[in-house]
């Protein structure tokens, strides 16, 4: 998504060229470009899929919504499985329209997770619940911190459901460090993202984030809380920002490999 | 601020005669108006100042800032004192430009408190640290939960340093009802106030709060935290939002009452 002017096969490409072992690939793209012509072609080209986004969106309250909603996550799960990787990325849902009941909407997270975690085992793929950024709670996703993903997520065996950590979401909070301890304690790191964090946000704030190194978030010191942790995977960078997406993408990939190397790895 | 497209008399005037017994004034219209002028109106109007906006802006390294910052302050406490309200809210301020370093501006807040403290008491001032939302954290207010603010107070008095418990900055926060009720515990709830949350978010993302009764959040569920916790004190509604002050001020300042007494008080 950092890169979405690029075509799949443009992506995988200029990822051979860059030296970009794993890509972290969405639904829509892929579906655009076909499920197994995706995955051949990443195969093909010796590049692993690190993780698919995205899932999730279990908030609902209508049986009818809820039973559309497990499908659809069926269903994304299949296309991980074919896609080769092994971590599926959700974004748990916001509140239902007129409710106000963030706790109600936490548990139905938990109750989708019940049916879903045994299906993603079977098909050797982990669900890993992303906490957003709390200025996405109400319409995007209700859970905001890593300590509230970990509430729900040890609910299940890690191999079935775990986290995912976006530097973006949680640079904020003094206590995620600690919770990313206690994430790596029982393995449930399922994957580690980059954006950085800057101002001012736009319209909506969900197309804000910032490309490595021009804002206010410590790389570096994020990549030692996981690696403390036992963190061993792919570190992923997810960008959604419109100034970035009107820029030329092979420019933008090749940028974005020099900063991630520049203010994540050096 | 709720009502900034009144002036002060006509904001005092429309207290009176719709029963609102008391008022949160902001330091600039104040000093437009004139403090003395302010305080007297206020006064003979019999309407209690229930807080003065704001203080703060602690974060600055470079000496001469923080002094300037600290005088400022002094300034402040010394309003509050003449306009007859104990509560100065403090908006503890962003990182320092080209800073990563959260902690470090956190702890150059309590350093400034130290100092702003024993000045508050002796005016009679209670100083009041204000959580922002975690979408602040970077441009305007490192403090972004009740557990970062309390960590900061408590090494002060209660009666030098309490908190501002706001719903629209901490609703998403599962833990926040703990910690009001160890705000409550030891006297640190200086004052309450009430913003809903509604999307889209504005660009900038500051003048979104929404009308009480609009958006996502229990008025009635936090009222009784904070009440549970022991605080009587007055209830404040604060909105900035562009729209709302884009209204008649008289009709938007009728509404907003008879939203607080629908959604707060019923």
């Amino acid at each position: 998504m950092t890169v979405k002017q690029l075509s799949i096969p443009e992506l995988v490409a200029d990822c051979v060229e860059l030296g970009i072992p794993g890509i972290g690939l969405w639904r829509d793209p892929v579906q655009q470009y076909g499920l197994d012509a995706t995955a051949k072609l990443v195969r093909d080209a010796g590049l692993t899929v690190t993780t698919l986004c995205r899932g999730g969106f279990f908030t609902a309250i209508e049986p009818a919504e809820r039973a559309a909603a497990l499908d659809d996550n069926r269903r994304a799960i299949d296309e991980a499985a074919t896609l080769g990787t092994d971590t599926l990325v959700l974004v748990s849902g916001g509140l239902p329209a007129g409710s106000k009941d963030l706790h109600g909407a936490r548990e139905r997270i938990a109750d989708a997770l019940s049916e879903l975690g045994p299906y993603a085992e079977q098909h050797g793929v982990r669900l890993a619940i992303e906490p957003l950024h709390p200025m996405f709670a109400s319409d995007r996703c209700v859970v905001s911190t890593l300590a509230q993903a970990l509430d729900i997520a040890e609910r299940f065996p890690a191999h079935q459901v775990g986290v995912t950590v976006d530097t973006y979401h949680i640079w904020w909070d003094d206590t995620a460090p600690a919770q990313i301890a206690r994430a790596g304690a029982s393995g449930r790191i399922h994957t580690f993202q980059l954006a950085d964090w800057i101002t001012p946000l736009p319209e909506g704030v969900l197309n804000g984030r910032g490309q490595i190194g021009d804002g206010a978030i410590d790389m570096r010191e994020w990549r030692r809380y996981v690696e403390d942790a036992g963190y061993t995977g792919p570190i992923e960078v997810e960008l959604f920002n419109d100034d970035l997406w009107a820029r030329d993408g092979h420019e933008l990939l090749k940028e974005t490999a020099d900063r991630f190397v520049e203010h994540a790895i050096r």
